[in-house]
């Protein structure tokens, strides 16, 4: 491969070495965190089949978005577009803005260090009201919103809450709310005090396994960057090519036909009427059959360039949550070679390597979280791409066939 | 709308005025031309529902060219093509060169001044034994061969017949019926003296419906020439954008999959296994569509493009054709002038339009046949097209769904 490589990627690189400290990973890890908290805050990490993983979700849910309207305040002076939300866990319904969106995603991304908030879909300065716009926004929102649902742990979320079931029109309890997540005091170093993991006799993770474990899921990462990226470059040309060269194409065909069936007809035989006719109806249906090529990337190409963004939001998350795991690891090896030189004590060192095992149970969980989902989320929108390309040439030859049988009776 | 004209067209325009005076027309509709025509040699239009026509062809018969061989002479110095001829009413085959062809096209071309012959396919100076070349060539050689088989005088003509008779073996029977073809006295001026027209009262052409008739056919011979110079560039480049650009976008989708599939295998467990084998067969679907759009226009258009070139022969002769018959009207016109002003007898402008209703009548009989059969050629070519873009599309829908039913047990 090489070549292709997101930009986030490379920027992030950048800042890696402060990642772990801002974190709070390493005041974690160091024992330096210190809060209390409740039970039913508690994040669980289990052991699965597949390793450990986030506790599920036992009454899972999950929340529409339809029905973006344009709506006004201060008189008519600000104009914005409202979605309505519908929790399946409430029925509920209640309107967002993207900004009230965006504000929810600045607290996630800041509360959970080793988890992959799914990205919003992208800022955009101009056009805001455009329809196009709307319906692809929603579409993001949608898929942002199924992967929040999806995810144990931020569907559970206090913040997530809140923005799903708080009245729109209940002003009040929507600020008490937003000050009350502004305020959460679970975050950074304190977050990881509230994850709990299997305890007992050989529930501590062998750190060459989960070191290997980890190295394998950057390799997979970097591939999957560069080939999501491939894709989507090829899905978004291949959708170019529709709407103009192939559109154009089919319509060219579709004019030589009939420019044929307009000079056949200065023939005004009667036995030479049908054959017009029926070459005046195949110029239509390759004219249609432009038109239809042009639609098509709306049906099949664009949902899986929607997905593929998300994707690439998620890849770019995991090299901060990698480096907070390479780096509580780097905490335990340093630990243990200050314990051999007498520079620290035993007891000291086992606190480090106890709160590592926790980093990296919550790491491998969330990394078989994301291959569950990737598997899930692939399959289905392969499913529905391949779906649409088999209506699209199904209608594409009911219109030939069509044409075909004008020629019957001429 | 302008622009298409064929060089053909417009080359012809310029040695317009000899046509009538070179074809021998201006001779016998003077009355210049003398010959004995035995009765089997005589060419009867009758008059049918649509007009004047050429005299069905009592035992109409086709003939298959198939085989094309590479054969050699002087001892393996000289290489050529010969092609398997089998005609319907002997079922004997003969072997005929490209060179055949070309002598018999012109020893036609010579003999009958109002009928269209068809051209044969190009002649091309290199790349005379590559496969694809002999391939199109002998595509060629069969619509012309079934213009010649369905054309009533054409059909019987002697050098044709002895074209398709002659034993391949026999050099001396072949030798002897070129020089009797080359020697036939009945071209020109005496040609004309062959033709059978209805008598009695009543069959004498009205000369102002004749020339509109005519008039009417040039427009649309105008008109057609046009249109089928479009319909064959816009097929042409249709077919260079399936083998080139639809292919390429195809297989980049494939390779993307591709790709796709690659990385998500570095994922290892057997939850995901599925899926990657149904994206890779995914990926060798579109690589096979890719594939499926450049194979196509060889089925659907080329042989339209093949049948245009044929029709371009024709419109490029009949200008010609449409000449001699006006020149032959001018001299009626002139005649009954000259007779009003003393300068020729009533008897011999009597001649002028008995011998120019003649002329008429076998125009009027080759414009029908040549409706009558481009309407039963664009009606089978449209139908053989739209035939071959359905499977096309039926293939395309069934790779897909193929790679659809991978996704079943993932």
């Amino acid at each position: 491969g090489g070549g292709a490589k997101s930009s986030a990627t490379v920027s992030r690189n950048l800042n890696r070495f402060s990642t772990f400290v801002k974190s709070g990973g390493e005041a974690f890890v160091l024992g330096e965190a210190s809060g209390f908290v409740k039970d039913g805050d508690k994040l669980c990490v289990v052991l699965g089949g597949r390793g450990p993983e986030w506790q599920g979700d036992p009454y899972p849910f999950q929340c529409s978005i339809e029905d973006p309207t344009k709506q006004t305040k201060f008189k008519g002076m600000k104009s914005y577009i409202a979605y309505k939300l519908v929790p399946s866990h409430t029925g509920q319904q209640v309107h967002r803005r993207y900004k009230h969106f965006d504000w929810l995603y600045g607290r996630l991304a800041e509360k959970f260090p080793v988890i992959s908030v799914p990205h919003l879909p992208e800022k955009q300065a101009t056009g805001r009201f455009e329809e196009d716009f709307i319906s692809k926004r929603r579409k993001g929102l949608a898929w942002w919103m199924d992967h929040m649902c999806s995810h144990p742990v931020l569907a559970q979320c206090d913040a997530f809450q809140h923005f799903l079931t708080c009245p729109s029109t209940d002003e009040k309890a929507w600020k008490q709310g937003k000050r009350k997540a502004e305020r959460d005091e679970m975050v950074g170093a304190n977050f990881f005090l509230a994850i709990s993991v299997p305890t007992g006799p050989g529930t501590t993770l062998d750190l060459q396994e989960v070191e290997s474990q980890v190295d394998g899921f950057k390799a997979f990462t970097k591939k999957m960057d560069e080939s999501t990226l491939q894709l989507n470059h090829t899905a978004n040309e291949f959708a170019r090519k529709q709407v103009t060269g192939f559109k154009k194409e089919y319509q060219k065909v579709g004019h030589s036909f009939k420019c044929l069936s307009l000079a056949f007809e200065l023939d005004q035989q009667a036995f030479s009427a049908g054959l017009n006719q029926a070459i005046a109806f195949t110029a239509d249906a390759y004219d249609t059959i432009g038109e239809l090529f042009a639609e098509q990337p709306r049906q099949d190409l664009d949902p899986v360039m929607d997905l593929l963004a998300l994707y690439q939001g998620h890849l770019a998350n995991f090299p901060d949550i990698i480096h907070v795991q390479k780096g509580a690891l780097t905490k335990v090896k340093e630990s243990k070679r200050h314990v051999e030189e007498g520079k620290m004590e035993v007891q000291k060192a086992e606190g480090i390597q106890e709160r590592c095992n926790i980093i990296s149970f919550a790491t491998l969980a969330e990394i078989n979280h994301f291959h569950k989902i990737r598997v899930r989320d692939f399959k289905s929108q392969m499913q529905h791409f391949l779906q649409q390309q088999i209506l699209f040439f199904q209608k594409v030859t009911q219109k030939l066939e069509e044409a075909l049988h004008k020629y019957d009776n001429v």
